[in-house]
């Protein structure tokens, strides 16, 4: 079942490897079938060398059972499967540690907005969430990395495809767009993102950017008068 | 038309991705044939992979209207021909998001002449434009960009062939040459001394270099007494 | 004799050289049978470059004296053996100059245990040994080196599974592992966590992490109750 | 003419690209024949993709003068040439614009003898010279850059093949060694040693190392009763 989003997923996990945000089995891509209510998830902690569209894991949305693959799907499926939840507009989604990503997630901040590469992708800030309290962690860790994440998404109002990732405290990224390619471009934008502004941060830390300009990159690429790329789709 | 600047504009637009200055599709690169009045650039938001001299966008320097071509221009198109018009010595321009130089377009700090490295291609500091106003930015965002870089070189009454590259305050480097090939290697410099630079700082905040030694360098190789290379040409 | 093992260290040497941890002959890999008492290293100095299971020199656990080989063993063969006699639940071990280590080896610094990255595989900071005195350096250097290593992860109570890593003060990273491969992995590990750790400081100097966080991304992963990956296998 | 010797000058110049620590062509190696009293050196200015050993150039130790080539020689050839004659026992010379060797010498820091990756290879600090005054850059700069590496080291009271490495201020590294691919090797481990320090003084500015283990692992590979390695040649 599911054969095309399997094949789908499968390529973006090989992505995730060949553009270097990920090393041995420390990421996970999923996609799903919103007339399905499943998602297709990457296995946990099986590696990416010789990985195939079959080794993908079916995962019911609503009750987050295995409904096809032989293996295990990956350990941070109810992550994936609560954000799949909150927002329906969510067709795919990335995590990785990547090093410049987790390093703001490590130091408990935001990825701020900078510079004109942030805004072609993310408007505004890249939020990094809460720490997850002691009982969050030990009754339901991964559903409630999920909730925390959408926590802090809707107390900061933030539309989240428009600000297509966040920096979960202590841990690292998670992405995500409108379907699994595009989680993934958000992943390798994020950490590049993250690079520049710990840079810039070194340089001057009190760095800042005008709000008209964030507005005028974000709104050329994905505004109801967006001009940048051929037109004939939605940017990533 | 154009054939010979087409493959050539193409060809320096990939040498973008195997140098590693560029992801994705961020950057472009044009070339400008002075006699027909016409720029070669590459299209807007199109992947580098499988990029062929045909993709490229043949644009009337004077009317910025395309005269040729299946796709449109690149969406920073109007700040190159802003530049082509201001200084005619430019045969080629670059424009990338490459990591050490948009993190000193972030910090809005001028990339210090510190080394001999520098010195061999860009004849004192490589300097950061102003921000753009609010008017600006919504007015005619591509054009003002174009024109507060010219501003910014003329006011500090530099020879654009002399220190031929600028970071553009909050977005990133552009850097030009005699042609298309000479701007993308001038912004491979851009990044390496970038990089070179925000090291030292970390490690001497207070670092400078005597002119004398960058008068040395930058003559050495440009001037007319110029001994670097083959003495056949030009150094880039 | 010991073919399999042989193999198997080679084959985790050339990993090292893959994984970038290592350039020229700056690393080796050991990995120990136990019931035979011999431990198989690499060669000392020799590239790594065309080389094969039969180059491995095959030690003798007790005496230290070389059992099988045509060339001289590692010049820190006397550090690996140190380790093997003190720990028995080791089987592999991994030494290496890998730069991110190395900078909190020189610094005299533990590796903090700040995010789920480390926590998968580190129960808690990585240590950094304390300074070898004029008297172990002079009199037996390789072997006190690997008293040294031995005395700190005694002396601050760690279990050397849960923790299978250390810096040497001034020197570099030392990993272990259930066998050559796993000390590999950890020693790719303890530099991508050292150049988060890095750059997290970077960024907040105060960052810290849960201490329940740590223990639930540890205890999943290699736990009584583990359940990340596939469950057939104990994870690295 | 040398045919050997070039051959292997041709070698090490292309190592120094597969080794990441040249681009274009900011790099130069050279080798010498005492016996023939020539020095074969790269052309100047010449890209390295296809560079063959005919392309070297063969110069008079004596007179600098050009004996064999259709090239010029490399720009810096008055550089190699003064340090050939100074240091007898100086086989091969390496020039790079390395970033993290360029840094401390941008930062006008002598690189620190902070562990023992460095030791293995240097004797002590990596000294950066001093600047040259404005008459000796005007009246021969090549030559004069010779003379204040040879003031340093001789000043320093520094054994040349004991550190066989220096950084002229605001320019970058030059090595040596027994020959010319020892030279470049010593590149590489400057520029290795350059990012571990800098690293390194980032997390510790007091970071310092005990003499004793300088000593140590300096003759451990180099002394008299050196057992590094296979013990049939001296290391590089």
């Amino acid at each position: 079942m599911l054969d095309a989003l399997k094949k789908e997923v499968c390529e973006a996990n090989l992505e995730l490897v060949r553009r270097g945000v990920v090393i041995y089995t420390w990421g996970n891509v999923s996609g799903i079938d919103r007339d399905a209510g499943m998602v297709v998830i990457k296995p946990s902690g099986v590696d990416y060398d010789g990985m195939k569209p079959e080794d993908m894991v079916v995962v019911d949305l609503d009750s987050g059972e295995t409904a096809e693959g032989r293996w295990k799907p990956s350990s941070d499926t109810k992550t994936h499967l609560e954000l799949y939840r909150a927002f329906p507009q969510i067709g795919g989604i990335t995590h990785t540690h990547s090093i410049n990503a987790v390093a703001f997630a490590q130091a408990g901040m935001d990825i701020p907005a900078l510079g004109t590469t942030h805004a072609d992708y993310f408007y505004g800030v890249i939020p990094c969430t809460r720490e997850l309290t002691k009982a969050e962690v030990e009754e339901a860790y991964e559903l409630n990395t999920g909730r925390v994440i959408v926590e802090c998404i809707k107390e900061r109002g933030i539309d989240p495809m428009a600000v297509p990732g966040i920096v979960v405290r202590n841990h690292g990224p998670f992405s995500w767009g409108k379907d699994a390619a595009a989680s993934v471009y958000h992943a390798v934008v994020m950490d590049a993102v993250a690079e520049m502004d710990l840079k810039t941060l070194i340089l001057n830390p009190q760095a800042t950017i005008q709000p008209y300009v964030l507005d005028k990159h974000y709104m050329r690429k994905h505004g109801p008068k967006a001009y940048y790329g051929q037109g004939k789709e939605r940017n990533v």
